[in-house]
């Protein structure tokens, strides 16, 4: 039977990647090695990790005004390590859109004062907090977001503009590359590749070079300082070579697809044939502001939590797994990435159509 | 042709799991889905997580006074953990065997009052610096030595008795497993699981229970306080899964074959091998003191550079690859982890009995 894996993260890879790590796994580029035994010190793991970045740059359209670094830990050791290198005046705005916006401010609270700009916590999340009512302070080191809610499903469909403004530091962790952005209107962008790239293990850290200055005599530790992994190219210490090389060929793949602008557009028409798929009968529900709804983690629930499990049991039957709700919300969920193609959406809901026949 | 990797690591991994690896690749446990694929929040990862600490703690005889972590950012950020974490007196002291274990002191300096208990720079590493002439501080946090120096090819035969001192840290990084050694002479132990262990990505932790509580109260980042891993069992966020499963098979492997006893045996068998034959002719040299050389990091030199160049660039082409000494001291170095088999060792020093015949 085939699969189809709607987990939010470790997700769901496009097939040909798995393909291709599988077939060379024991013989990268007929070394008669594989590729996790590939000393990160070779002019053949050099090519890998070079070829990601270009991918990165070629796909975000990243011009060398900004430093891409390749960093463990995930998103949760980002939130520490902005505020670390880039308070710089003591002061932080962080707009609070949810489970995971809310463990970054809450963590850069170690670092400094942080000023919440909005916070859509009263209405349970669901909507992102009007940028529009945001009240800049002058002196902020930085505006923080988190530009999708994995765990809420709700979206910033427009990004805000903050030329002029402190720099503007963005969560990406569950939309980069999955819809056109414009860089240049950040000062950093980061997202753990677990998610909607597939790697584990590996957060990208996309930073403005005049940023790295500010970490400047505050003697960080070496593995926490930006500076050490865009002045030593990733590469101070052994890097995730595995995961970087899983990176290459998910770039390579989303370059092939068409790249951000393909992946808008496909992106766009799963989600609104899902949302429409939910609203077309009372039996689902989606709580989310329509114009805040994420284009890649649908929320939903049946009528009630009985069904909800039965209705996630059903559907691993029929090879639809990963679709359990986040453990702080429950509910039902379902993550569609890039990887996730329209084929599996649609067979998502041909069996909403006959769980809701069989149950209602 | 049969490649033998001697790289220092990234390094060679058994061919069974290499092989194991492979297979299931896309198909983990007959789910359908890639074990990258594979969320972390599963029965299946959990069965894995846990697999791979209960193999851990029996071939090392890991009892429950102590916790086993798993984390990211490789040996090179335990250097910072550890001051972080456990300086609690605002001294600490460090034995300097060379390349590492210097770096993990200039890192701690950054924390605290380092005292060296002794050095080996003068005579360029050449030893392990006398644990004899150590001069114990009564008010020290810890006690860090590195037990085996990879750059320079020495290693602690015995491990310094330190009960009734400051806890005992070490970096196992090179040698973790690959012999005898009894953990409850240890405060910490830690090591980068990609050079004895083939998983890249990913750092070993074996902490004492009780020191854990010397971070309570110190605001640290979530992420690098050693209590987050020990309380959330190393799942406070995404964890390397695939770095996680690798081990599990290296582990799974490293029993069959009879655990850290087989290693001893085989890993003595193997450098002593290669000694005699480095000593057997004036050809090959070796500087370490030869009650301190490393079991599992043979370093040697040919009698010129240009000779030493000549031998990495023909034993490729016999299959023997990553012979490169390190950056730093140059030469040649064969690093003989427990995944490398006799076989390799005895197919490096044919190869080294013909170069000295054709050369010299």
């Amino acid at each position: 039977m085939k699969i189809f894996n709607f987990s939010a993260g470790p997700s769901m890879v496009p097939p040909p990647v798995m393909k291709k790590v599988q077939e060379e796994f024991r013989n990268y580029n007929s070394m008669g090695i594989g590729i996790t035994e590939l000393s990160h010190r070779t002019e053949e793991f050099a090519a890998i990790i070079d070829k990601t970045e270009s991918n990165i740059r070629e796909i975000m359209g990243i011009n060398d005004n900004y430093a891409v670094c390749f960093v463990q830990g995930g998103a949760s050791l980002q939130f520490a390590m902005i505020p670390m290198n880039l308070m710089s005046t003591g002061i932080a705005e962080y707009a609070d859109s949810g489970y995971w916006s809310e463990k970054a401010l809450i963590e850069a609270k170690k670092f400094g004062e942080i000023k919440i700009l909005g916070s859509s916590k009263d209405t349970n999340y669901d909507r992102i907090p009007s940028v529009r009512k945001w009240k800049l302070s002058s002196n902020s080191s930085y505006i923080h977001i988190t530009t999708n809610n994995t765990v809420y499903g709700t979206q910033y469909h427009a990004i805000p503009e903050m030329v002029g403004h402190a720099p503007l530091i963005a969560d990406m962790s569950t939309d980069i590359m999955s819809r056109n952005i414009d860089v240049n209107n950040f000062g950093l962008i980061y997202a753990s590749a677990q998610k909607v790239l597939g790697a584990t293990g590996l957060a990208i850290v996309i930073i403005r070079r005049d940023l790295i200055e500010r970490s400047e005599g505050k003697n960080l530790p070496t593995m926490l300082d930006y500076s050490t992994y865009v002045y030593e190219k990733s590469m101070h210490n052994t890097p995730p070579t595995f995961s970087i090389y899983f990176l290459m060929l998910v770039t390579n793949w989303l370059k092939e697809q068409g790249g951000m602008n393909a992946m808008e557009k496909i992106n766009t028409l799963k989600s609104q044939t899902m949302y429409e798929r939910i609203d077309a009968s009372p039996f689902y529900t989606n709580f989310v502001v329509p114009s805040h709804r994420s284009r890649v983690n649908v929320v939903f629930r049946t009528p009630s939590k009985v069904l909800d499990e039965k209705f996630v049991t059903d559907a691993e039957k029929e090879g639809l797994i990963g679709l359990r709700g986040h453990r702080a919300v429950e509910g039902l969920r379902a993550s569609m990435y890039n990887s996730m193609p329209l084929e599996g959406v649609e067979k998502l809901i041909d069996f909403m159509n006959e769980f809701e026949l069989e149950n209602s």
